[in-house]
Formats: structure tokens, C-alpha cells, sequence
């Protein structure tokens, strides 16, 4: 195990009605607040009304960000700026998915940065201070609730890319299971995805680390028992709830300390949703099971084979390339039965763009578990096709 | 899953030479620093002399309180409280096992009691306060590291018991896993069956909790595959490091959050500590197995089929009872293969005192897992004989 330092101090309040907290915590970062979100639907599932009620209670101020998309801009992020300069906010609140909450980090370090604002995404090392950020969590998928990571996207440069510095993480998140009743089985499904991929992306690694190895391994199966619960009964609490906190905890930077490596696959990814603007899960769980098979070899496959035994109940075999293949086709059934695509061209990409996509992949995942060369990548677009 | 709250905001530094990061960690809570700690493996081991230099090098002031016990006793947490106050002490470092850290957080609270600190034990709510607490920490064991809990004896009463409070959560934890190369093999698989005990504690809930439950089962799973190799290599780091950080999770709340109830089985022991001043992790691996023989039934076989099958690899088996003791055997075995006595008589304990111990630690386990009247702890008692 390498040294690390451990330290995730976002308070989380989880369970139903826990959003009254904000009655409590919100006048503690200051009276005037911006508050952050994407369209109409917390005006929908009573959450905007519960923020006006805590307004006109506690006597702060909220102003209004609105209309973050779905893969946010940093030129929403700069129209966030500009209204915290505009009013003096004095902490941001983020309403919504990991889009909504990593568009108000932009946003929270971005009033302290003088230039513009894509430049803290190209040099993390320019972030320095960020206004306090609370979050009201609507989907589990991203864990930006819990982590000091933002993807931010640029429409000009064609570029989608993370920023990550602790400032950014978030002091308080509202984990309340029930807002996610009503996030479509599309949604859920890729949300998922994104979060079994975050465990699988943290779990290979060069180093030894076992007990955030067994940690991902748990997060992968929380999302195995209950995705299909959720698809088929979307107000399973239960199942809402387990998965909801294994969001969090599948990126807050847990399962990496240790064994912290750059990750491949999210790379490879963020290239399609940054061009196609596809869903971040969606890709991934296309992608995934081609990188899988592009990097089993003697070197990987004891990694391969653990993780199909203990996540995937494959059993134990004296063959490991036998049972880790069994491994990665049990995850491919998996995606299947969610529903979810298993090839680029359903979702409308063909070779295009695939050179360029992948020379800046390659440069995302330098150091990654396994060596991606722009031609790796290729070929994985391409198996994926 | 039940509501929660998680809060968990000590910083850890994990790993070789760590100690150096209270050259800029002390400093930031104070000049005059209150230096907790047992007997003279700190001198031995060479973690008084790093304090010393960096009492030099930083300026800061460092008074002591030494030989604290293996079972702390409220009469030592007062003397450290004297000191405190003659010499307005800003923060306490605690260096050593679990005790150590134990007294040190009693020591913290009751400097701002006025009355007797005993009263903070028996009245949690009586604890308001608390001087910072840092540690360093030279045993994997039970956890006191990045918990909210110290347990403290009194001898007058012949109690062991337990206080519990936000404020008594370290700040600081330095977790340098080749500081407990030299813990005995005795102590060291003591500490193992305490991890071990944690874990199983907390994952004996009636509530759902999917990730928590798996969560518990990791950490249990590291104690199985660490503890034997640190027997057989007390200089492999990485089994040492495995365990240490298990350790500190096991008990840091995040099993239990969702799904909290009081324990049972700490209860059951910690009257035979108390009585009998035996190490508490070799009482726990004693009782453990009779406890569960005692409440394994129709209602919880499921909870013990699921630790049989996913911790002790014991096979799938359509009788669930056969497979639930499959597992209890498991554990017994594994206790044994680490030198670990089965019988309470082996520690010199006979009946004399098991009524009165066993109506103690029924008030104790009130409202846990299962119900555990006098009689029951009473039977569990003789069965461990």
C-alpha cells in the first residue's frame, strides 16, 4: 500500500426528509445563496418549494442558476461566476445529479479565479479557494456529492474533462432516496453503470490495497442486487437507498487511497459524451467489457479472476483466463438485462472521430493501470462499433 | 435503512514515516500539548525521541501522563485531567494502543467537567466538550483511532464501560503500519479477533443495509487473510497495513450507520475484563461462538448463512442451518490456527462472579440484535467455560 492521506469531511444526511437539515446548515455558510440546478423537475418533486419555504423561514437569499445540461458547459459555469460576483453569494447549493453538482464546483472555485475559468480544468494547480458547496443529491450515479471532482465540458474546444482539487468538495450533501423515485429506468440503469464503473475503474490497481479492493468489490455488488430491483419497482426504497449510498462511496476517494491510479476507461469515454453528447453510463458500460478483454492477459488476470468469483459468482476454476472471461461476459449479461446498449452504433457513432478521440484519451489515462496507447484506444472503439 | 448522519471527519495519514505531518498538524492546535501514552515502547521504539525533536524544532510544549493501563482506569483519565488544567493544556496526543487513545479522550472531555468524570460515563449527555485529541497509533486493534467511543474501567465499581461522543473523535490519526512490527504475536492476534469482533457486531442488524453489510464482510475478510500472515511475517507490511486500516473501520460508524443496535457480544466481555483484566480481544474470540450458537435460529439464519457462504467460503447448501454452523466452526477453527485459547477456564475464570457480571451486561446489551436476558448471558458464560 502507498502512504495516503485520508480526509472526507462532507457531513452526509441520508433518509427521507432529511432536506429539513438545510434549515440548520444553509444559515451556517451565510445568508446569501446560490443555488444551482438543471430544468423544471425540482419544481416538480417539491423541492424547490421546500427551498422557498426554508428561505422565507431562515431569512436568507437565493438566487438562480438554472438550466444546467446534462453534460454542463463551462460557459454555464461562467454565467454562475458572474452571479456570484453580481450578488456577493456566499455559498453555493446544488440541486440535481452529478451534472448540476459539478457545474456548481466550477462555479464555487471559479469566483475566486480572476482568468477564465477552463483554465482551473487545464491546471488544477490554479485552484486555490472555492465557495462553500452544498449539495441535494437527485440520482445516484456520479457521487460528485462526495467527491472533489467536476467534469466540465467545452463546446468550443470539443473537450470534456475532470477538474479535482479538495476545495471542491462538497460540506454538506442531502442523501434523500425518495427524490430518486422518479428518475426513468433509462436513467437509473446508467447511473449504475456509472457507479459500478467507478468501483471497477478504482479496483484495478498495480498496488496491493485489500481492503479498498473487498470495499469495490461490495460497491459493484450493491449495484448488481439492486439495479434490477429498482427497474422493476422504481419506489423500492430499500434498493433506491443501498445504491444511492454506494454512489457515494464508489468515488469519494475511498476505494482509491493506497493504490490511486489514473483511470482508463472514464477517459475513453468522456471523449464519445464529449463529441456525441451521450450518457456518461451509457458509454461506459459499451466501452467497459472491450477494455476488459483488451487488457486481460497473464499480468491481469489474477485481478480478472478474483473479481469474477467474488462479484460475479463465477466458480472457482483452475482455468483463470476461463473464469475471468466467464467474468466479463457475466457483466455484459448484466448491462443486457438493465437494458442498456451494447454497441457505438446504436447509439449513432461511427469511425469518425476515433483518431482524435483517442489521442486525447491517451493522454487522459497516462499512467493507467494498463498502458493505452492512442492505438489501444482505436482498436477498443472500434471492437465496440 | 434507517436515517442517518455520517460525520467522520478525522484525517488519517497512512503509511511509513508519517509522524513527520505533526510537525505542521501540533502546531495548529495549540503550543502546550498534553502527551498520553502507556509504558516505554515509545521510548523503544523511537516515537518519543521523533516527539521530542519536533517539540524542538516547532516550539511547541509537551507535558506527559504515562502509564496508562492495559484495562485505563477513570483514576488515571483524572490525573491527566490535574495536568491539564495546572498547566492549560491546548490538545492531547495520545500515543499507543486503544487504551491509550481511550484515556486520552476521557482526559479530553473531563477536562471541561467539573464534577467527577465517571459521571461521563454513566451520562454521555453530560460530555460537551472535549480538547482536540491526535493520535499515533501502534496496535490494530480496536479502532479508538478514528472512532467517537473510549471505554474506560473503574475500579472502585469493577465497571468497564463504555462513553460515546462526537467531541471525543480524533482530529488527527497517524497510521503508520510498521509500528506495530514489533507488537506480539499475542496482542497482535488479539487485536485481529477485536476487528474481527467489530465487524460481526455491526453487521448483526435487523434493519437492511446492503453496502454496510458488505462493507463488514471486507473487513472481516482482511482479518482472516491478514492476521496469519503477520503471525508468521510480523514484518510484512502490507499484511500490517491491511489491518491496521481495517482496524480504524471497523468501528468508525460507517458499519452501523442505517442499521445501528447496541452490541452484544462487547457487552458479554467487557464484564470479563473488568472482572478479570484479560485482554478484551481474546475474551471476544472466547465468547464470540457461543453467542452465536446461542441466537442462531429461524430468524437470523439467513444473516449467518450469508456470513458462512461470502466470508468463511463455506459451500452453498440448501440447508441453511447446516451451513450457518459450518460457519461458526469456521470462525473457531480460525481462532485456533491463530494460538487463540477457546475456554474461559484456560484464562482462570470460573463461576463465581457470572451472575452478577451477567446482569451488568444484560443492561448493556439492552435493545440489541437479539434479546439477551441474565439468563441467556448467564448460559453463554457457562457454555464458554
Amino acid at each position: 500500500m502507498e502512504n495516503f492521506i485520508y480526509d472526507i469531511p462532507t457531513r452526509v444526511y441520508f433518509g427521507r426528509g432529511q432536506i429539513e437539515q438545510l434549515k440548520r446548515e444553509l444559515p451556517a455558510y451565510g445568508t446569501r445563496i446560490l443555488l444551482v440546478y438543471g430544468g423544471g423537475s425540482i419544481k416538480k418533486n417539491g423541492i424547490y418549494e421546500e427551498l422557498r419555504q426554508i428561505e422565507r423561514e431562515t431569512g436568507i437569499e437565493i438566487f438562480e442558476l438554472s438550466g444546467v445540461e446534462a453534460n454542463p458547459t463551462i460557459r454555464t459555469a461562467q454565467r454562475g461566476i458572474a452571479l456570484c460576483r453580481e450578488y456577493e453569494v456566499d455559498a453555493v447549493l446544488a440541486v440535481g445529479g452529478g451534472s448540476v453538482i459539478d457545474c456548481a464546483k466550477a462555479v464555487a472555485a471559479g469566483r475566486f479565479y480572476e482568468g477564465d475559468p477552463w483554465d482551473l480544468v487545464l491546471h488544477w494547480d490554479r485552484i486555490t479557494e472555492a465557495l462553500p458547496l452544498l449539495t441535494v443529491l437527485t440520482i445516484a450515479a456520479t457521487g460528485s456529492e462526495m467527491d472533489s471532482i467536476a467534469v466540465i465540458s467545452n463546446e468550443e474546444t470539443q473537450d470534456k474533462m475532470a477538474m479535482k482539487h479538495p476545495v471542491l468538495r462538497p460540506r454538506v450533501s442531502i442523501l434523500d432516496p425518495s427524490y430518486t423515485f422518479s428518475v426513468s429506468a433509462y436513467q437509473s440503469t446508467a447511473g449504475a453503470a456509472d457507479i459500478l464503473s467507478h468501483a471497477m475503474e478504482s479496483y484495478f490497481a498495480r498496488e496491493e490495497a485489500r481492503l479498498q479492493d473487498y470495499f469495490a468489490q461490495s460497491i459493484m455488488k450493491v449495484c448488481i442486487e439492486c439495479a434490477p430491483k429498482v427497474l422493476e419497482h422504481p419506489e423500492d426504497y430499500e434498493a433506491r437507498a443501498n445504491l444511492m449510498w454506494a454512489g457515494s462511496w464508489a468515488i469519494n476517494d475511498m476505494l482509491k487511497l493506497g493504490h490511486a491510479l489514473p483511470w482508463s476507461v472514464h477517459a475513453i469515454e468522456h471523449q464519445l459524451s464529449a463529441v456525441y453528447d451521450i450518457t456518461h453510463g451509457v458509454g461506459l458500460a459499451v466501452v467497459t467489457p472491450h477494455w476488459m478483454e483488451h487488457v486481460l492477459k497473464e499480468e491481469t488476470v489474477d485481478k480478472f479472476y478474483e473479481l469474477a468469483v467474488n462479484v460475479w459468482k463465477v466458480p472457482e476454476n483452475s482455468d483463470r483466463f476461463a473464469a475471468a472471461r466467464a467474468g466479463i461476459q457475466a457483466l455484459r449479461d448484466f448491462y443486457r438485462s438493465l437494458g442498456i446498449v451494447s454497441r457505438l452504433s446504436e447509439l449513432g457513432i461511427d469511425e469518425t472521430h476515433f483518431e482524435e478521440m483517442a489521442e486525447k484519451a491517451a493522454r487522459q489515462a497516462e499512467g493507467s493501470y494498463q498502458p493505452m496507447t492512442k492505438a489501444d484506444i482505436v482498436q477498443i472503439y472500434k471492437n465496440s462499433l
